[in-house]
C-alpha cells in the first residue's frame, strides 16, 4: 500500500477502506508517512468529504495512536460532555456538580488552554486550595465516593489527531466537518466515556458560523459516536453574545455558583439545564428529557446542585466556602465602568473582542508559559435586546489599577457592542438538538 | 504574506496575484515554505484550477529560479520544440536537421532520462565519436556556423519546477492542466528559446488520455507562450501506437537517416513535416504553414535536411558517414522475430509495453546509472489497420543473445498488439493544432 494511491483515490472521490485509513494514520504516527502527504489528503478530503465509515475508522484510528483511559472501575454510564468553545463558556463548572447531584458519574479531564481565560483547570484553582493533580486510583476512587472530579488531563491522547490538527493549522484544510467530527470525537474516545454531549455553538463569534454547518458537525460527529458504540447528543446553540454575564476565571466561578444555587443567568442556566439533561438521559437516570429536566431543575432549587459542588471543592483540597461566600475567590481591586456613547439597543456583542479585552487585562495565556490572574476580567451589564442610553453602564472591568491599558480595554470592550436604534428581532439560545434518531429543531 | 492563507484563498476558488505566486515559489525554492504547504496548495489548484494570468506568472517564477540560458548571441528567432513523450519518438532527431536545412537556427539541450529508450542525447551518442558536453561558446558557435547543435542539458534550469515536480509525482497532484503546463514551459522559457512549438500526445498510451484533455493542456501552453512573449503553438497527435516502426537507440538513428532522405514511414515524416512546418513559419522562414512544408518537403526530397544532418554530426566529432551508410551504426548480432498467433487485422498497438519491452533488451535505463546498450531494440513489421496471418512477423527483436529472458520480451511484444477479426476504422495522426489564434481540428 502506497500514501500517493490513498491521497489519488480519495481526490478522485472514491471511499477509503478501513485498512487503508489505519494505514495512513499509523504511517503519519511513526513518521514514515510525511506531513507533505498527509496535507495533500486532508486537502483532497476537505473537496471531496468522507463517509460516515470513513469517518468513524479515522477516529478510532487517532483514539487509538496513544493512552486510552480506562473508566472502568467507575459504577455506572459514564458520560462526557464537550463544548466547541466560545467566551465566558463555564459550562463545565455547573453542568458536573448538576448531573453528578442527580446520579451520573462525571470523570472529566480538561485542559488548560490557550485564549481569552483559562480553561476549566485554571477557573476551578482560582478557588484557594484546590488542586486538579490526581493519581488515576484516587481520581477513580473520588468519582465513584461523589460521582465528580476534574483533572488536568494527563497521558498522551489521541497524539495522531494533535499531530494532524498541527498540520491542518498551517495547511488551511481545518475547515473541513468529518476532519473537525474526527478530532473531536478521538479526544473523546480515547478519555474513555460511554456516551457523549456535545455543546455545538454557531453564530458569526463560532467556528460554525450558520446553524446548517453547526447541524452538520453535529450529525457528523453523532454519527461517529453511533458508529463506534457510543450515544452521543449534540445541542446547538446561539453564539452572537457571551453565555451569562462574567468572563475571568473567579468571576466564571462566581458565577457558576448563582446558577448552582438557581439564580444563574437565564441564557447559561438554560443551555446547563438543556445539556445536562441530555447527559442525564444518556446516563440512564430518566427515560425521557423532559423528565431529566425537571429532576435537574429541582437539584438546583433543593440545593443539591450546589451541595455537590462544595463536597467536590472539598474533595480536591479546595476552599468549599466559596460556594457559600463566593466573595471570598480572588477579587479585583478596582472596577471601571464601561459606558455607551449613545442611546438604543444592544443589537450584538462582539463575543471576540471581549475574549480579547479579558486576556488583555490577565484573564487568559498570550502563550503557553504565561500567568493567569484569576482575579480580572470583565461583567456584562447590558446583553443583546437591552435599551441602554448615552452614559448607561454597559459593562464594568475588573483590574488591579487605573492606566492607559485599561482605558484602551475599556474602548474595545464599548467597540464589542453594537447599539442601533431598533431594538432587534429576539433571537433563540438554543437552535436544535441533533441524536441518532435525527435532528429536533426549536426554531 | 503567510503561505496558509494564500493555500487558503486558492481553496476558497479566489486568484492569487502575482505577488502571492512569486511569495509562494521564492519560499518554497528556499526552505521557508515547507513541502506540506507546497502541497496543500497544490492540491487546492488541482481542485480550483488557476487563471490564465496565475499560470502564466507561476510559469515566470519557476522559470526564473534558476540558471536562464541566453541565445542572443545566435541570429534569428530561435524556435525550440517540445514532446510530451512517447514510445520511439525520434521527431528531435530528424526536425533539428530539417529546419535548420531551412533557416531557423537550433539551440537545443536534451535530457538523458530514464525509461524505455534513452534520451535524445543518448541516440545521438550511438553514433561513434559523437559528442554532446560543449562550452558555451562552441555551442553558441556551432548554431551560427551550421544553424544546429544539440548538447546535454547543463547548469541549474527552473530549480524550483524540479522540486515541485518531484514533490507533485509523491501527492497525488501531477494531473492538473495549469500545472502541467507552466512545469512545460518554465524549462523552455528558462532554455532560451524566442518560440515553441509543441508536440502534444493524446491515446491510451499517453498521460492525456482524450483530445478534449489534450487540447486544454495544449491551450494553457500556448496561453502562458503568448502572455509571457513567446509565440507557441501546439500540434495535438494520436499516440495509440508508436511513431514509425524503430524502438531502440541506433534503430532511431538509423529510422531517423531514412526520414530525412524523404524514406521514412508515413507517420513519422507527416508529424516531422507538420512540427517542423509550424517552426519554419515562427522562425520567420515562411509565411504561411503550407508554405513552410512544401519547402521543407522539398528539403527532404533535395538531400539538404541529410546533408545538415551529416554536418551537425561531424561538427560534435561524429562519424557523419553514417548519414550515408547507417548500416556502421551499432547493430545487435541477433534477430529474433516475433509472430502472430492468429489471423485478423491489428486493431491497437500497446505502445507503454513495447517501450517496455526495449527497456527490458537494454535500450533504456531502468535506474539512473544503468548502461545502455545503442545497439538493441525492436522493429514493428505491422502496424494498426494492417492485415495479418498466424505465423506473420509482427516484430523484430534486435538482441546480443536468444536466451528465456529474450522470449519473455517477445512473448511481451505479441501481447502488446491488439488483434482481432474486423479491420479498425482508419485513424488520423494529427488531430488539432492550437495557436494563439484558436484551435483548428484536422477531424
Amino acid at each position: 500500500m502506497r500514501a500517493v494511491d490513498l491521497i489519488q483515490k480519495k481526490r478522485d472521490g472514491e471511499e477509503l477502506t478501513a485498512e487503508e485509513i489505519s494505514f495512513l494514520i499509523k504511517g503519519y504516527s511513526s513518521g514514515d508517512i510525511p506531513d507533505y502527504q498527509m496535507s495533500a489528503w486532508a486537502m483532497a478530503v476537505l473537496f471531496r468529504g468522507m463517509s460516515a465509515s470513513e469517518t468513524a475508522t479515522l477516529t478510532l484510528a487517532m483514539a487509538g495512536s496513544g493512552d486510552q483511559v480506562d473508566l472502568s472501575p467507575i459504577r455506572g454510564t459514564k458520560v462526557d460532555k464537550h463544548s466547541t468553545g466560545g467566551v465566558g463558556d463555564k459550562t463545565t463548572l455547573i453542568i458536573g456538580p448538576l448531573v453528578a447531584s442527580a446520579g451520573v458519574p462525571v470523570a472529566k479531564m480538561s485542559g488548560r488552554g490557550l485564549g481569552h481565560t483559562g480553561g476549566t483547570i485554571d477557573k476551578l484553582e482560582s478557588i484557594a486550595g484546590f488542586h486538579t493533580e490526581l493519581t488515576r486510583e484516587a481520581f477513580l476512587k473520588q468519582v465513584n465516593d461523589i460521582g465528580l472530579s476534574v483533572i488536568g488531563q494527563s497521558g498522551d491522547l489521541a497524539p495522531a489527531d494533535k499531530k494532524l490538527y498541527a498540520l491542518r493549522d498551517v495547511t488551511a484544510t481545518v475547515e473541513s466537518i468529518p476532519l473537525i467530527a474526527s478530532s473531536v470525537m478521538s479526544k473523546k474516545i480515547a478519555a474513555g466515556a460511554d456516551a457523549i454531549v456535545l455543546d455545538v455553538k454557531t453564530g458569526s463569534g463560532a467556528f460554525m458560523k450558520t446553524v446548517e454547518d453547526a447541524e452538520k458537525l453535529a450529525q457528523a460527529m453523532v454519527a461517529i459516536g453511533t458508529e463506534v458504540g457510543r450515544q452521543t447528543a449534540a445541542v446547538i446553540s446561539d453564539m452572537d453574545q457571551p453565555l451569562g454575564f462574567a468572563i475571568g476565571n473567579a468571576l466564571e466561578v462566581a458565577e457558576a455558583v448563582d446558577t448552582l444555587k438557581g439564580q444563574g443567568p437565564k441564557d447559561l442556566t438554560e443551555l446547563c439545564l438543556t445539556l445536562g439533561a441530555h447527559m442525564v438521559v444518556l446516563g440512564g437516570k430518566a427515560n425521557s428529557f423532559d423528565e431529566a429536566k425537571e429532576l435537574l431543575k429541582r437539584q438546583l432549587e433543593n440545593g443539591e446542585a450546589l451541595r455537590k459542588f462544595q463536597a467536590f471543592i472539598e474533595a480536591q483540597g479546595g476552599d468549599g466556602s466559596i460556594a457559600v461566600a463566593p466573595e471570598k475567590l480572588p477579587q479585583a481591586p478596582l472596577t471601571i465602568d464601561v459606558k455607551a456613547d449613545q442611546d438604543g439597543f444592544v443589537s450584538a456583542i462582539e463575543a471576540e473582542q471581549l475574549g480579547l479585552a479579558a486576556m488583555l487585562l490577565g484573564a487568559g495565556r498570550a502563550t503557553k508559559d504565561a500567568a493567569i490572574d484569576y482575579a480580572v476580567g470583565l461583567t456584562l451589564k447590558k446583553k443583546v435586546g437591552e435599551a441602554v442610553r448615552n452614559g448607561d453602564t454597559i459593562a464594568v472591568l475588573h483590574v488591579r489599577e487605573d492606566n492607559a491599558a485599561v482605558r484602551q480595554v475599556a474602548d474595545r470592550v464599548r467597540g464589542a457592542y453594537d447599539i442601533r436604534a431598533e431594538q432587534p428581532a429576539e433571537r433563540p439560545l438554543l437552535l436544535s438538538v441533533v441524536t441518532a434518531d435525527g435532528i429536533t429543531r426549536y426554531i
